[in-house]
């Protein structure tokens, strides 16, 4: 069936170029495979995790043998004033803006191998097999291998001029400021505003990303369009009742703020799975004052999470949800606070041009596909700020991703790196 | 109104006590407002409250000023090795054992001016009222000022023998480990088992106390006639399903532990509620972990309190609980875990003939009475160890207790300790 469908891309594809290049335009699967392998070798740790967090020695040490590789492919490479390392590949018309793509190499403490090295090393796949193959593009093409995505897409905040000074003076997770981070992995915090680029500047910018959930495997498909980035949305919930002696108060004395908020939780989930479609709503942290077993709560609050790709879908299901609280509190005599907090309030939108073209890559290469939303920020999401993006997810195996547990397959991280590939050349045409 | 159900107590006491004596058996209310007052003013904060823990300065002062007012009515006054002051009044009959009375004068931090005091004042202007009247009962007389009751009931444990070695090395909410606290007070750590009384070494126990809840106020009942002292028991929940990110998780594929905590939480308040009586049910502590807006919670403990009067209704209450705990777990696909904690397993049920004696001598000083349980815990929870107990309630407005804001009128003061004086002169005769 697969080489069916192979045969089908070839004969489809010797239309636009020469029946040498559709040949040679296949990644190398163990090359592929090997780097992932060889990265992940950098902070390694005894749980069989990864400790390779931005700034630290394991990172310095991983992006010093990447610089390496990429200077032996014979590319221009760089560290700009954030830190990201950008390689490049000069295209054949000088007037176009480089198609930019790549994705990040740090972890969370204890974090797996595959969540930013499956898309920076398939980048670097994909670089060296239009190299191998002598294919230049019309655009120029650049990687770019962002600086601390875990911590805040510090990277890619950046470059779209997103990162505020005051971001720079926090602690990251390897126990360095941003700026002092930044500065140890060779970039210079006092210049960072230089590395900023215009909306315009870039030609597009694509990341192949592990998807972190489990839609892909439990759908059996082997590529996620991703329909673009969500917007996510907080809210604080204070109920407010009557602490008491949970001796001494009867039961149809109180004012006991847990019950509203009970009912607030089942609400949650009842009213986000009411929609069609893929918003997600979540509580997460939840405590109860004074927390003793012989109180009764005197202050409840909860942290309610909504993320959807549309913001208006979101404020829909939030407007149900405020009116619920407030007849849940009301009913039970107690007050109800809420406080917004801005997190991520604009989705990024993939553009549908690069949506198509990597839809069609995929099933040129015989890869099933589904439409997706990415339900995870990513650097992808800042990019979108400078012009239109695309991300392909490829599955992770039960959905794990921050975890030791994170793994996808080496035939399904090289489908993600030969639609990455295909994607380039499409929209290298396609696009101006 | 009132001057008739005066009348009538004249006229049926008048039977079994000479004229002389009744006329002058009810207690000084001015004397006793003066007294609690006075002793207000031991530990009173910037805030209102009171600071008189057990064992600060401000205790020991307090005490020393009740020891020199129980030494000026001629009582023989002492301080056992756990720190108890003890005042004695003979009897007429020495072969009897002793009805003993009494309450606590600590507080919890920042707490009020009634909890305790009331109990103790009263039982002091009791024993005062009686010498001025020339009245001596059958029984020997015993007023104990217990120590340290708000941290856990130590000198009742102590006298009831239930006051282990490990108890002693616990810190007190003065900063000092018990020990160290009872020997500030004049007690001996060492010596500690030596205060400890054998089953029936007591005719009686009788404490007179604030409600600490709303029932009385409620019922506008001016005595309350205490069933017993509930049993408590106390159940950790954990709720465990599986932490997962809250964006790339779809809803249908989470297993989020709040949600069967929350149904959990709410079907604790309807099954104690579907059941006759003054059983309470409370959760008073709840956390999700890890706690993180962005993480679908994997575990999320919560602590279920049970109270009441009859340990059977109790667990029959619990079981119903579990069963619906393990049906929500099942349903989500999470996992539950209980684990039972011993708190106060068995109810402390007050003496039915004093029960009786407390009702009627309401009945007879004209005062409206209400049967109930305590639900929190006293003195006269350990005391019913060693002898028949009774307990008798005065209104906390708005059931306020362990607060600045509690109180209770001079009136209702008095009336409570015109009842416990009535009450020790009834059971006087009655008990043997």
């Amino acid at each position: 069936m697969k080489h069916f469908f192979y045969l089908l891309f070839l004969v489809l594809f010797v239309s636009s170029v020469t029946a040498q290049e559709t040949q040679s335009i296949l990644v190398n699967q163990n090359r592929l495979s090997g780097l992932i392998n060889e990265l992940s070798t950098y902070g390694k740790n005894a749980a069989g995790g990864s400790d390779r967090v931005a700034y630290s020695p394991h990172d310095i040490a991983a992006r010093k043998f990447l610089i390496g590789k990429l200077e032996m492919l014979g590319l221009k490479v760089s560290v700009d004033f954030a830190g990201n390392i950008i390689a490049k590949k000069t295209g054949s018309n000088p007037k176009l803006k480089p198609i930019t793509f790549g994705s990040h190499i740090d972890e969370v403490p204890n974090g797996g191998d595959y969540d930013g090295p499956v898309g920076s090393m398939g980048a670097i796949e994909v670089l060296e097999t239009l190299i191998e193959k002598n294919i230049t593009t019309r655009h120029p093409l650049e990687l770019i291998l962002f600086t601390n995505e875990e911590g805040g897409v510090v990277g890619s905040r950046a470059i779209a001029g997103q990162l505020s000074a005051a971001a720079l003076t926090t602690k990251s997770s390897s126990g360095q400021t941003q700026s002092e981070g930044i500065r140890a992995v060779g970039g210079n915090p006092n210049r960072i505003m230089e590395v900023k680029r215009e909306k315009g500047d870039i030609a597009a910018f694509l990341e192949l990303h592990i998807e972190q959930g489990g839609n892909l495997e439990k759908s059996q498909k082997q590529i996620g369009v991703v329909e673009g980035i969500v917007a996510i949305e907080w809210w604080q919930f204070t109920f407010k009742g009557t602490a008491n002696h949970a001796g001494t108060t009867p039961m149809n004395m109180r004012k006991d703020p847990l019950l509203p908020a009970a009912k607030f939780i089942l609400a949650v989930n009842e009213t986000v799975n009411s929609y069609a479609g893929a918003q997600v709503g979540t509580v997460g942290k939840i405590e109860a004052f004074p927390g003793a077993g012989n109180v009764i709560p005197g202050e409840v609050t909860l942290n309610l999470e909504l993320r959807d790709l549309s913001s208006e879908k979101i404020w829909k299901i939030y407007s149900e949800l405020e009116s619920k609280a407030m007849t849940f509190a009301e009913e039970n005599g107690t007050e109800l606070q809420i406080v917004h907090q801005e997190v991520a309030s604009v989705p990024a939108i993939a553009n549908p041009v690069i949506q198509k073209a990597i839809e069609s890559s995929a099933s040129t290469l015989g890869l099933s596909t589904m439409y997706l939303p990415s339900g995870a920020g990513h650097d992808a999401q800042e990019m979108a700020r400078l012009g239109p993006i695309g991300m392909i997810f490829i599955p992770s195996k039960n959905g794990i991703s921050h975890s030791p547990q994170e793994y996808s397959s080496p035939e399904d991280i090289a489908n993600g790196a030969n639609v990455l590939l295909q994607t380039i050349l499409r929209i290298d045409k396609e696009l101006d």
